[in-house]
């Protein structure tokens, strides 16, 4: 049988330049021959598109946080079961713009839903299929927010005060702490270019045979 | 402080007669000076009705159970929340076209999602409200779907086999079993009249001082 698939997934605040590293990194694959299934969350199937919609939408102000993690898992257990999991048992690497990590620092450290709530989510919606990397681009909230103000009109997550976005970046970099293995930070400050060095370096060993 | 209003949902299969029920029991409340809040399951608020049309869109074919129990929940959780909640308090009686039984129902019995799993999702997403009655309209499934047939193109859900629905139907009757005081269980199969009939003697407790 063919060897599994490698999975990466981009986290970072807003505005920290996930999906620029993102179209960059496809890049580099690609030129390395690497078949990569892109997929980005909330979305990513029919069904999560129709959700992202919903949860980004301003006109949903009044959405609970408990339907919020309700919907976001919703379009994560599609995602898994429908391209994540078949990808990866085929032989493809996945390259995922946010995953389950964004719950725990949005909707666990932004909305402050309960961590064992999520970790119980996580546990059934998401089948086991974890990460083998996870790049957090780590900026101070400041710098990310200015940067994604210049594209234009907010989404309902966007409107959210700086005290939201700081107990977002604590939980990213506390979860980096606590799964170094699976985790590496990087300083998103820097210029693009430096920020894509530093990914490839960190994909290196995800080459090696496993 | 105002008293606390009543909370009745109705549950059962396909073509049961919910809906019907649900106006002529509506008309009577109001005939009785009731302050009715009426509300529908998956629905009832801008995002539930939003998530009423995804789950039950005959496109979205491949939606994962996973992902369907937890759109379910939240809706419901909007729903709690936005409205039946406030509405309560406020001393209005709510009807609602299914509730979380649905859930156990569907979900569980319909397509196997395990018991402690809807559990769970209830103890948080629903905040502690429950129906003070359930109207367990039970019908043979032939029946419910022979009805339900006349009124044209089937969603999703009502897609799935019999042996589906039979499923549903025995969650349904077990659930009333195992909790007698909430539930009241109405033979379906009886004339639309004979029903409200035996639905309004099943309310007639709910007038008493609580
Ligand atoms: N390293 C960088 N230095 C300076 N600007 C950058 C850098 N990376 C991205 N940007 C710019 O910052 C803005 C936000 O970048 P991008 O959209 O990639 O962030 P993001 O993390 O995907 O944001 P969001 O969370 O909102 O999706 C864009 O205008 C982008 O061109
Ligand atoms: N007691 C009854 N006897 C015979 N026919 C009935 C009875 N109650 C309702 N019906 C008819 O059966 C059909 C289904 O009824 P209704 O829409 O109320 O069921 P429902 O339980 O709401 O179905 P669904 O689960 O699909 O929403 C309608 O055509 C309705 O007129
Ligand atoms: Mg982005
Ligand atoms: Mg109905």
């Amino acid at each position: 049988m063919s060897q599994r698939g490698r999975f990466i997934s981009l986290e970072g605040g807003e505005g920290a330049g996930k999906s620029t590293l993102f179209g960059s990194l496809r890049d580099y694959f690609q030129q390395r021959g690497v078949q990569l299934l892109q997929v980005r969350e909330p979305g990513g199937t029919p069904l999560g598109e129709a959700i992202r919609s919903l949860v980004l939408d301003p006109a949903h102000a009044a959405i609970s946080a408990e339907s919020e993690l309700l919907l976001m898992f919703a379009s994560r257990a599609q995602l898994v079961r429908e391209h994540i999991r078949p990808a990866l048992e085929a032989g493809q690497w996945v390259l995922c713009d946010r995953y389950v990590d964004a719950s725990y620092a949005y909707q666990g450290g932004g909305r402050g839903q309960p961590i064992e709530r999520i970790a119980e989510l996580e546990r059934w919606a998401c089948d086991g299929v974890m990460p083998d990397l996870t790049l957090l681009l780590d900026l101070p909230v400041s710098t990310g927010r200015a940067r994604a103000a210049g594209r234009g009109v907010a989404d309902r997550i966007e409107t959210e005060a700086d005290a939201f976005f700081e107990r977002v970046r604590r939980v990213y970099r506390d979860r980096a702490q606590a799964e170094p293995q699976r985790f590496r930070v990087i300083d998103a400050s820097l210029p693009a270019d430096q920020v894509l060095q530093a990914a490839i370096a960190a994909t290196a060993h995800l080459f090696e045979a496993s």
